[in-house]
Parts: structure tokens; sequence; C-alpha cells
């Protein structure tokens, strides 16, 4: 089974991006039966269409998992849906910022991710690493992710099932916003969790989607 | 230089309580020029103060650093004060629930406490680990603590310094309380630090500790 | 033009709920060129569809906008989606709990509303009054009341545009938890608005539709 | 009975201040047995405690109520403690920023307010207004007013109960931050109070003042 691992690009003035850091430590990584790849997408509302289409070409992946960073989150956080609207609180890393933007003009207004979301969060609470399920991935570029990994998956009558985990930031990030210019500005909480629970979820979250991978496959031959 | 490590043990449903588990990780431990040892206090009003007239003259430090959980902060919280009130949200782990009630009567509304805080707070964000510096430990046990440490050393006429660092749940504790009865009435994002982070932390403190205690016993040996 | 207002009843052990009381503070008034009818419905995930279904037939409306409560929300919040989803955080007033069921079989992932949010935003903070365009109404009633909505008014070939509002507490019933057994537990801040506040926004967000519609109609008879 | 109220002047770029606009509504207002008087003090570190000097000479209190204003707070804070210390999260409106700063040299570590501020949380509540006993009132201006104004009144020999109120924002000013430029860094929550609310609260809370301050008398004259 080949799974596409994707991560983004550090932005908003950090240097780094923890589903980076943890898309290139998985990289071919093998996990039970999962042979991992990974590539990094461009946080750019005009370049991350293209940039999924070639990973997508070059990987030709079994299963998709996409990583992001949720800045002010505190736990795993597990997308269900991604919505057809692009509507950005900052600026994208070319410097634009879509306001109340379709991601595909006469697209569907939402999309449900296909891994076995609930599966994951059990198994992530069972694994003591704190989750949550869901029902909005923003408006930036992971939910722009999750529409058009969607739509590209569809074209190709690709039966990937793909998934996409929002991730809280790392301690040094924190640790950063705090010794920064903006730090009188910041709320009294802003939570981090540790790369090592990071990446530990995301080998937990994919082993979920191998097992569901693999009934399903059984179920089907059955039948 | 001896320095007493405290934690509390575990109260609220919890089996497990961070502050324990880091005092007993580096209890017997030299850090640099600082011998650690630790004790573990109770979650209780009526036992208390007895507990630490008890560890203190066992243990005759000349550093007091108290930890104890903050459930929902996300950082480790580096305490400034201690207030001569007690103000229970919850019971205690005997039941018991003070209502705006002084730990000593006639004793002064408030004391500060006297490790380095902000030059821990520096080198805990220079190390990269989220940190702030509190006007309030609450008015629970934490609190009691702080206050009492400092009535106690003044009984004895000790010159020690005493600090008190609040911590996070762990992941783990999150997990748990996603997964119990109480669930549904969780704010959105219940924020945790890894042990190894806060353990980290609580070293960083102590060398910050010596460090200072250090530089002004030079400076009175000089005088 | 005729307005369909709906609210909620009470739920949640709290016997009020704002989004019930405007919906009746505001039954049989004139806003403009705007007739409102308001309707009261259950939270009650076995009777919403049909109650839904019974209030549309019995006023045919133009427009339909319908409120909500949203315990912890600081704003108007005004919903751009709703999801073919109910996943319950606690039971409804039939004591009845939905995990992770389609509220229809078959049904498209996600539907829009077509109040223009955008409009209602800028002329709720140009009066004045604090609001946030919302990518999630949740996974309970509200949820359900604007998927539900979606589908009766196609059912019904009906162009009227929906839309939907989330408020947030009354004082009244954030003083009434302050002083309830639950207490101990609540996070430190949850906020309120007053019924008047949260009054005036539901005047001006019917305001706004009526102008877009009013405008859409222009349009429409110029083509 | 005599009351002083003072608010404080707008700062931190908005034009409003509840505090202000309250102190200046109810001024000459009588409540009760009380005769209100108002005065507003100066957002500044190096002007507040002369200004403070002089409102007790002009006005000589037998109680002294001030208000402040706290941002990103839901509710009237009630402050019980004010300490000797500023460290500013931004700068005052002299442009001036205090680290780490003793507002009185060797004075006592903190001070409690002493009006009757669990008889006006409970009033409060009755009143179905939110309120919470706070801890710490912050190492701003607000803290200063505080802590200076227990040092004044005790220079004077003055017998006077004093306490402080911290609001929530108006609706008004959350809207502007919401239509401004950092829109895109706000926290997703931002709580507000209506100005009526916020008037209730301070008429509720000299009412307890006055009630408390005439049994206290009462209590003397008996014994």
């Amino acid at each position: 089974m080949n799974l596409l691992l994707t991560g983004f690009e550090p932005f908003d003035n950090s240097d780094r991006n923890p589903s980076l850091e943890i898309a290139r430590e998985l990289d071919r990584r093998r996990i039970g039966d999962v042979q991992v790849t990974s590539r990094i997408l461009p946080v750019s509302m005009q370049r991350i269409a293209v940039a999924l289409d070639t990973v997508l070409d070059e990987t030709r992946p079994d299963l998709v998992l996409s990583l992001g960073l949720a800045g002010h989150e505190s736990m795993i956080r597990i997308e269900r849906f991604g919505m057809n609207l692009a509507d950005f609180p900052i600026a994208d890393n070319d410097g634009a910022r879509s306001v109340d933007q379709a991601l595909i003009p006469e697209g569907t207004v939402g999309v449900a991710t296909t891994i076995p979301n609930r599966a994951i969060y059990d198994a992530l609470l069972a694994a003591g690493i704190p989750a949550r399920l869901s029902n909005t991935a923003g408006l930036y570029l992971c939910n722009a992710c999750i529409y058009l990994t969607h739509a590209a998956l569809t074209r190709r009558g690709s039966p990937a099932r793909f998934g996409f985990l929002h991730l809280p930031y790392l301690p040094e990030q924190v640790a950063a916003l705090l010794a920064g210019p903006r730090a009188g500005r910041l709320p009294e909480q802003v939570a981090s969790m540790s790369l090592e629970t990071m990446t530990r979820a995301v080998e937990i979250a994919i082993g979920s989607c191998a097992q569901s991978n693999v009934a399903s496959a059984r179920a089907a031959s059955r039948s």
C-alpha cells in the first residue's frame, strides 16, 4: 500500500512547520504494510492545485494523508470536511489573500474526507494523545488542500482514500512568538505539542488508515 | 546546594499528576551544583501545613522549588505571588472545600516568590519551551503551598529562596478527559505538555536558581 | 416579502433560549418591506424534519432566517454551511444522542446558506455589534436545521434564500451557570450578549436580507 | 455617604473606555444613601499616583470604587488584590512601559480590596449579570490603581473602604477591532458586555458597598 504524506512549508513569518518536519521524518518509512512517500506543498493559492496534481501523478498513492499547522490548536485535529471556499485571515506565502473565493467554480459545496476519522480518533485517545474530530479546516490553504485533493483524485478516477490532520504549534514556535514583537498581543494561552507526540500521532493515524483499507479490500474480495 | 523539590499527589479524579512524576524523576539527581531531594505533598488543606513543616525539617534546603498542576494551562507558569486566602473551586482530596478562608489569620496579604522568576522565564523561552510569568497561582492548594512555604521558612529564619512552577496537563490526562464521562462538557481546546518537555523545563529552572544563588553568595562574600 | 424567523426551544437544562425570545419578540413585526412570521423548533433529532416541513407549509416564506444558541460563543455567528452529519456532544430534548449519523442518507455532503452573509457581517460591524463568519454550525440541531431547511426548500422548488445566525448566551444564562452546580467546572471565561443587542442584530440581518432580495429581483426583472 | 467612583481614560488605540463612560454617567448620581462623585484617571505610570492624591483630596470619600477595562474579559471581574509590581504588556498613554518595577519601593507585597467583594458577586449573579471574583488585576495601570489607592488612603489615615471592578470591552470596541487592521490576528472569541448591563452592575456594586458600610457603622455604634 502506497501512502502519500503531505506537509506544508512554513508560513506566517515562522521558519518551522511541524507538518513539514513530520512528513520529512516519515518519508520512505515503512509502517506496517504501508510504504510512505512524502511531499511538501506550497502555502500558495496560486500554486497549490498544480502542486497537488504533480505529487499525485508522481506518487500514484493508494492513500493520501495530508498534514497542516493550526496555530492555537491544542490537539491533533482530525478534519472531516473540505469546503469550496477560500477566505484567508492572513496573506499566503505569495502575499496573496483570497476573500470569499470558490476553489472550483461550480464545484460542489463540500466534500468529506474518507479515511476512518473516528477510528483514528479512538486510536489516538487510546494511545494517550489528545485529539478531536473537527467540522472545519478553516478557509486557508489546509481546507483548499482537502477540497482540491478530492477533486484531483476524482478527476483521476482514483479510489484512494484521503484525509487531513491539523497539528498544533511546536513548543519552539510558541516560545518564539512569546519572545517576539507581537508578544504583548498574544492570548494568555497558546498551546503546543511536542514533535515526538505529533509524529507518533501521525504514525498511529497511518496504521488506522492501513487497517481500514485492508478490511475494505477483504470485504470487496469476498463479495 | 540542597534543593527541595516538591510535587503534589494526584487529585480531581485523575490518577496522574506531572508534578509528582517530575519530582520523583529528579529525586536524588545532581544538576550542576545542586543536589535535589524530592517530596510529595498532600492535596489537603488540613494536612499541607504540617507536611511542609515535616519536609523542611527533614531536608533543610538552601532552595525550595515547588511544582503543581494547573489544568487547562498551556505553558510552564512561573508564579510570582502567594496570597493569604483559600477559596477552592473543587473539593480537596479530603473532600473539604475552603471558601474565602485565610491561610494564616492575621498573616500578611501576599508574599512574593524569591527565585529568579524572570531569569527562569528567559531561560525557558531560549530553550524553546513556552512559559509565562503569572500573577496568581489560584486559591487552591498550590497557592497555599507558596504562602505556607514562605511562612515556614520565615519561622525557621531560613534564607532559602523559594518558588513555584505550575505545569499543564500531561497529554495522557487530556486524552483520559476526552474519553471520560465529562467529555461533552469540556471546552473545545484543552492544552497539554509532554512529560519530557516539562522535566526539561524544571531542570532548566533549577539551573537558573542555582546560578542566581551562587551569584548572590559571591556578592555577599565580596561585601 | 414574507420572512420565516425560527428559534429553538430551551435545551441542556436551561429554561431560556435567546433564539426563542427574539423570534417571539419579532413575530408579526414589519421590518422595512419584510413581514416576519416566527416559529419555534424542537431540539429533537426525531421531530425537527417534520417541524420544518410544517412551518414551511404554513408560512410559505420568501426568506428563511433561523436562529440558534451557541453556548460559549461571544459574537453573532453567521453560519455559511450546513453538513449532512449529526454528532451530538450532549443529548437532545428527547434524551437521544446521534453519533456520526447522516441527516439524509445519500444526501450531498454540505450546503451553503444563501442569505448575503458577508453583507450581514459588514452591517453588524458597522452597527457596533461583534460578529463573525463561521464555517461550522457544529453537528447538533442547529446544523441539522440548516441542512434540512435547504432540503425542504429544494423539495418544494422554493427559491427562498435561507440562513442561520448563532447567538451567544444571555447574561442571565451565564449568571445561572455560575450560580449552579457545575460552576467549579466552567472555563474562566463564559461570554454573553444582551437580548437588546442580539435583537438589534437580527433586525439588521433581516434588513440586509431584504435589501439583497430586492436587488436580485430588480436585476432579474431587468434581464 | 460619599463615594468616589473612578474610571480610566481610553488607551491602546481605542477611543472608548467603558470605565470612563460609566463613571461619567453616574457622576453626581444619588444611589440609595450614596452620593457619587466621579473622576477620570490617566493611563500613565508617571501621573497616576499624583492623580489619585488629587482626587482623594478633592473628594474626601467614605468609599472608593474604581473601574477599569480588561480587554478579552467576559464578565464583571471583582478584584480582590493589588500587588506592588508594574509589568506592562503594552505601553501606557505616555508611551512608557514598566518592566518588573515596584510601585512603592519597600512597600508591602500585596494589598486586599476592602469592599464586600463576595456580597457584590452574589448580588450581581442574583441580578443575572455574569461576574467573577479575581485574584489578579494584571500588572498594568488597574493594578497600580488598587495598590496606590490603598497606600494613599493609609497615608491619610482614611477608614474608607475601596475596591475595583474590571469591565469587559463594549460591543462597539470589539466591532472596531474586528473591522480594524489587526483583525486577522485576533482570537476567534472576543467577549463584550453592553454599557447598560455594566452600568447596572456598577450601581448594584455601589448598593452592596453602601449596605455593608451601614451594617459596619451600626455594629460599631452598638459596641
